[in-house]
Parts: C-alpha cells; sequence; structure tokens
C-alpha cells in the first residue's frame, strides 16, 4: 500500500495532469485492501496454487453474478500465447454472457503448441464446473515465463480452492495475483453519477517488463456495474486505451499475453448510445481509470525510478507526433540519461531525428517542465543547475515543439537502470 | 592492441563466418602501429587538441598525396551534424579531387545552428591552408556531445600542429584519436591481387554508443591505392555498407553524426567496371574489411560483453527477414537475458512476433549454434546444461527460421549489461 500511495505522490507531480474528470470521485481502498472495492455484481478471488517458485497468491478469479457484456483488446504480436486464442474464441462466441474471467501469473502458456491450447480450455472448463456455468463464459489470461507448460494439477486444485475464497472480495489478494515483477499491487476505482443513477468503475492491471505499446501490452481487468451493450462498451474500451495503456512503455517489448478485458454486470443504472453527456462521462471515466492504472506499470516498471511524461507537439500530424514521442520514450540513450539525471538534451532530438517524424532541424523547441532548454535556430541556453533539479525529481515533463503542424501525442515512460538489467539478466532463474 | 587481438579471436569464434575472400591477405601492424598500413599515396596524422576533457588524442587526418576519388554514405537521422552537411556539400562538389579527411572527437558539432556549420567550414579551410589545397577537397567529421559549441581555437591550433605529425604514419594514432567511449583503437588492411597489380584496402572506425543501422551509424574511413572512379567507387561503398555496418546494432540509437568515407588514391592499378572479376574481388574484399570492422564496433559496444550473430532464414522476403532479425537484435529483453547467460528463448521468439515480419508460430524452429532449441509446432526439447554452455561463450549465433520463404538476414549485436547504464547515465559529466 505505502508504494502504491508513493506511486499515486509520483503521478500528481506531473504539471498539467487531470487525473479524472471533476464529477467523479476516487476511491482507495483499505491497508488491507477488504473495504468494498468491486462494483454491484462481482466477486473476486486469489489463492496460491504453487506456480510460482516463491509461495505467493499466483491464481485470481473474476466472476459475475449473472450474464455480463464484455469487451476486451489483445496482443498483436503474431506469437500469442494459448490463454489468449482461447479468450478471442471464447469472447466472439458471447459478448452478452460472459462469467468469469481467471487468471495466472508465473507460467505464460505461450509458445506451448496445442497442449497449451488444450491447457487454457481445461482452466475455462475447471472454472465452468466451480461456477456452474459454461466454459465459453469464462475468460483465460496468463502471465509469466515463456515456452513452459502449465502445471495443470496444481492448476485445477487451486481452482477447486478459488470458490472458498471469493466471499474475502480483497482487491489486494486479486491485484497481487497476477503480479510477475511487479513490486506493489495494482488497483484503481472512481463512482460516477450517470442520468439513471449511480455506477462504479473499477480495474487492476500488471506490468511491468515486456511493456510497450501496441494493442494492450500487460494484464488489465476491469469492471463496472452500468448496463451497456458489448459493441458500445468495446468502443469505449478501444478509445481509452489508445491514451493510456497504449501511450506507455518500459522497454520496448510487446508481450505474447497482452489482454485489456471489461465486464459490465449491468447490475446499475444503463448507458445507452444515444445519451451522450452520459457516455462521454463513461469514456472519460474510463479512459482515467485505465491512465491511473498505466502510469502505475510505469512507475513499476522494472528498476523504474522515474515517471516521464513526453509530449511531442507542433508535429504534422498525431500520427507524426506519436512517432517521435514513442521513439524518444523507447531510446536506451535518452532512459539511461533519464536515470542519471543527466540534461544530455542531443540525444532526445537525436531520437527524434530517426523517428520517421518530419521537421526541420531548426525550429525545435525543447522544455523541461517549463524550463526552456532549446529555442529554434539551435540555440540552447539554460541554466544547468535549474535542468538539474527539474530531472532530481521522480516525475517530469519532456516537451518538444517540431514546428511544422498541430499534431500531438503522449507517451509515459520510466528509465533505465541498472536493476532492469539484474531483473531481466536472469529472469527464469 | 591486446584487446583487439582479443577481438580478432571472438570473430573467429563465430561459426562458419568466412573473413575474407581466400584470395586476399589480411595483415596486422605491429604493437606500436607503426608499421607501413596505409595503401600507397596516403599519409596520416593525429594530435591531442585538448577538445576531449582527457588528454587523449582526439583530432585526425588523413592525406593523399594527389587528388584522389571518394564516395561517402552518411547518416539518415533528420538531426544532421554541421560537418555532415558541409561533407555532403564538399563530395558532390568534387567526387574526382578529394584530398583530406579531418576528424576530432570529444564533440559532435551537432545542434549547434548556424555557427556549428561556420566552424566546419573553418576546420576545411585551416586544413587546406596546412596542404595548399582547395578547402572544398576536404571532408569533415566530428564526433562527441551533442550540443556544443566548438573550442575553435583548440582546434585550429591542433590542425596547424598536425602538418608536423603526417610522417610518423602511426594507425594506432589514427584511430585512437576518432574514439569516443571506444576502448581499444579499430584499424584493418587487406592486400589483393587485381589482373594489373596489388592494391591495398585500409580503414579505421569508430563506436561505441549511439549505434543501430540506418546508413552507417559510426565512423569509418577506408583507403585505397586502387584508381577507381566515384560512381563505382560509391556502388562498392553502397553494397558493402548493407552487409556490414548496416547490419550492427549496439542500443538502437542512430547518430547525428555518422559517416563512412572510402577514399582511391590512384596510385595503383586501375580497377575498370568492365572487368568483372576486378570489380568482384574488389566488392568482396571491401565487404570483408568493413564487416570485420563492424564487428569490432560491436564487440567494443558500450558496456558489451558478448558478440551475438543473428540469422534469421525462411522469411518471405529478405525485408521480412531483416525485421525479424533487427527487432530480435535490438530488444532490450533478449539483450539482458544473453548478458545473463540465460536461454530464455520465449524472448526471441516474442521479439520476432512484434517485428512486423508475416509467419505462422507453429512454423518457427530456433538454434543456439547448432543446438535446436524448438522445433515446428512449438516443441521446445533442449539440454538447459548444453545451451548454457553456448550461452557462456563470448561469441555465438542464433538461428531463428521462420518457414515461410527463402528470405535472409544477419545482424550483428552485443549484449546490454550494468556498464552500459553506467557509461550512459553520466555521458557528458
Amino acid at each position: 500500500m505505502e508504494k502504491l500511495c508513493k506511486g499515486l505522490k509520483v503521478i500528481h507531480q506531473l504539471s498539467a495532469t487531470t487525473l479524472w474528470p471533476s464529477s467523479v470521485k476516487p476511491m482507495t481502498a483499505d491497508s488491507d485492501g477488504t473495504q468494498d472495492f468491486w462494483p454491484k455484481g462481482f466477486s473476486a478471488g486469489a489463492v496460491s496454487a504453487n506456480i510460482k517458485y516463491s509461495n505467493r497468491k499466483d491464481l485470481m478469479l473474476l466472476a459475475t453474478e449473472g450474464p455480463a457484456t464484455a469487451a476486451a483488446l489483445f496482443t498483436r504480436n503474431l506469437c500469442v500465447a494459448a490463454p489468449i486464442t482461447l479468450s478471442r474464441e471464447h469472447l466472439a462466441f458471447s459478448p452478452s454472457s460472459i462469467r468469469a474471467i481467471v487468471c495466472n501469473s508465473g507460467n505464460a502458456n505461450a509458445a506451448t503448441g496445442s497442449k497449451g491450447l488444450e491447457d487454457a480450455r481445461a482452466m475455462a472448463e475447471a472454472v465452468a464446473q466451480e461456477l456452474s456455468i459454461n466454459p465459453k463464459e469464462v475468460l483465460v489470461a496468463s502471465t509469466g515465463v515463456i515456452g513452459q507448460l502449465l502445471p495443470m494439477e496444481k492448476v485445477r486444485a487451486g481452482i477447486s480452492s478459488l470458490a472458498a475464497t471469493m466471499q474475502r472480495q480483497s482487491v489486494l489478494d486479486a491485484a497481487s495475483a497476477i503480479m510477475t515483477t511487479d513490486t506493489f499491487p495494482k488497483f484503481f476505482t472512481l463512482e460516477l453519477e450517470l442520468s439513471g443513477g449511480t455506477i462504479r468503475l473499477s480495474g487492476i492491471a500488471k506490468g511491468s517488463g515486456m511493456i510497450c505499446p501496441d494493442m494492450a501490452t500487460m494484464l488489465a481487468f476491469l469492471a463496472t456495474d452500468a448496463l451497456i451493450e458489448p459493441a458500445l462498451l468495446h468502443t469505449a474500451l478501444e478509445r481509452a486505451n489508445r491514451k493510456s495503456f497504449n501511450a506507455i512503455t518500459v522497454d520496448g517489448d510487446t508481450s505474447t499475453n497482452d489482454m485489456v478485458a471489461i465486464v459490465a454486470s449491468g447490475s446499475g443504472p444503463e448507458i445507452k448510445s444515444d445519451n451522450s453527456s452520459d457516455c462521454a462521462l463513461f469514456y472519460n471515466a474510463l479512459e482515467a481509470v485505465m491512465t491511473f492504472l498505466a502510469k502505475l506499470i510505469v512507475i513499476d516498471g522494472e528498476g523504474a525510478t522515474k515517471l516521464v511524461e513526453i509530449t511531442v507537439k507542433g508535429a504534422a500530424d498525431e500520427r507524426d507526433a506519436e512517432r517521435a514521442a514513442r521513439t524518444i520514450a523507447q531510446s536506451s540513450l535518452v532512459k539511461t540519461a533519464i536515470h542519471g539525471e543527466d540534461a544530455n538534451w542531443g540525444r532526445i532530438i537525436a531520437a527524434a531525428g530517426r523517428s520517421g517524424a518530419i521537421f526541420n532541424q531548426e525550429d525545435l523547441e525543447l522544455h523541461f517542465n517549463d524550463l526552456s532548454i532549446l529555442k529554434p535556430g539551435m540555440v540552447a541556453d539554460f541554466s544547468e543547475e535549474a535542468a538539474s533539479a527539474i530531472l532530481a525529481k521522480e516525475s517530469y515533463t519532456i516537451t518538444l515543439r517540431l514546428g511544422n503542424g498541430t499534431g500531438e501525442a503522449t507517451i509515459w515512460s520510466c528509465d533505465l537502470s541498472k536493476e532492469y538489467v539484474d531483473i531481466n539478466g536472469s529472469y527464469r532463474s
């Protein structure tokens, strides 16, 4: 909880960042996570099934009281894990009747061939049996090491014992059970007033390596008690994803197991596509929850010590702005300079220069927070002390203006530290 | 010299790598580098002009006895350094009469606006005055920190004193003077027998950060005593570059100052475009010299401890093969696993899966050297001990077969270590 609170503080340090619409109410769980967190119509549980080497919780189940609508985004990596293939199939079959999401950590069930797909199917079947539902109403997710078969005996035993834990509803347990190299559980919930009454929008997520925006790039499970059609839910999810999970990067690697899913229990008021103010509020709140979780992922990026907001303005179009922002955010040289708190701004413009975005180098303008670093005509004139004071912060903004249009994009990134090398040099052992 | 010899050994470790055509003779310099290294018609010198903080040699001059033909490839980064702009202009003006290349390290003269271009021009003029030639016959290169003006008084004094050192012709001095974070000077020379007699082909190069293949990506200066037209020289350079300097990566960042130039003094026999066997021999020898220097750059990559040859075979076409090989080579997760000697092969196929190359994951085949790691159908069945023994080597090959065509490409890469973070967290200080 302490690290989560620190994360919240770091996010607030970012200047001019509106976390959520003023009409919605953020909520945090109690210190033991047992406070009523989920929207109406949901229950959640987690157990330690000994899939991981350690004895940590590694199996999570989120279930609805009745048939719920759902939408999801999946990795675009050509090497897709078996649970992704299965969840895609199940969601296509019954987007209006999803009843549960089961997720294990410690093993990705990726690159496991036909046996892997069988195992993912067996997970859905075991959950269906426990909850007396149809296996096709279950979404399955896995995260962890690639290329090893799931220990199915342990997984089956874990799913059986999950039923007993579903009453506690501790979001801390659920969010912890999907962690791999994450150092703290990630969750957030908002309440908002619609024309038909109050709804809640809650989510849990995990990082923290193989994080690069392309579709989803991590696991996040969102829940709401709104009554909403699958198509509208999908539109909202896709729209919010573009500006949240798709706008972060830790190391430029896209996982085989990425998935962002939202389930709507329908226990609360309805959101209709013809009520534009309800829709807009829901869209914005969903983006706020997802952006908050996305930033927590970056803050908890493997070995990360900084959260940096990189904005490129004045690009020919949004695509060009995104290209430049993404290349800067992913540059190892920029990330190590951020880590070393070194105002080596040449690396930032060099990264923009190789990004494919079009500009004239004489037009570039660069700021760290409000401090001007580079003026048009390649004039660098700033106080090293002032720059160092900004770079010493845990969170700040880098703004590059290309000067040939109105395109704008923002990406959140972290630094590259020796700890990242440590963590990833021996991940399997 | 010791580190260079070690590099040579590491390169030889790579299985099935032909370093140079059997008809050509490799030569190395004596331990003090004073052996006759350059082809006929060249002299070289180096001094310490105190541009760097340390007292190392930081200014190099390569000169020809008479007018020489030349060709060069330059960075495609939109943020180009002043010397690149100037050298492009000079080469376009007189490709048949280049007389000198001057290069400083310690300062990139990049992002320095119009004053930077003036300074680059002044460097060419100072060299022209010393050698009594036209300033347009001088190519200028710089490498080091971006965004600081050159200390022109020191540069001018250095150029003046360079004239005195031109007699020694120590390749060690010349190769050392262009170094930045390199830990050893890089040079190589070959002799080959053409129909009209013997020629020599020699080169020096520097790395070792901001190394990513896109056009040139570092500095390399090549010299030959062949008599050869600029157009033919350019074709040979471009062709050899694709398979050498453009096939390496250290950190995925492309510099603002990249340049590969070749100068032909014409003191030796002529290479005619209608003599295909002479042309082929020259092409192959040039590729051999450039590939050798390219591999030295990877071996000396910032913080690098491994040289890994990554080959993708069986791709739909060469472009797809290159895409996949490059993405694997640049993945931070793959590079840290290589550093940690961890056979985490899932990261390799995950990188291929996000590369944009088209394949069916069930067709993938993976080898470390000759050891089969992954068979079609996602069947991983290998001895961890055998894999570990290969990963413990300083150099090995990773071969991924996509299984849907005949496209093939090879990229040389290194690992990502904590030392890389150290070096780049405080580069300017």
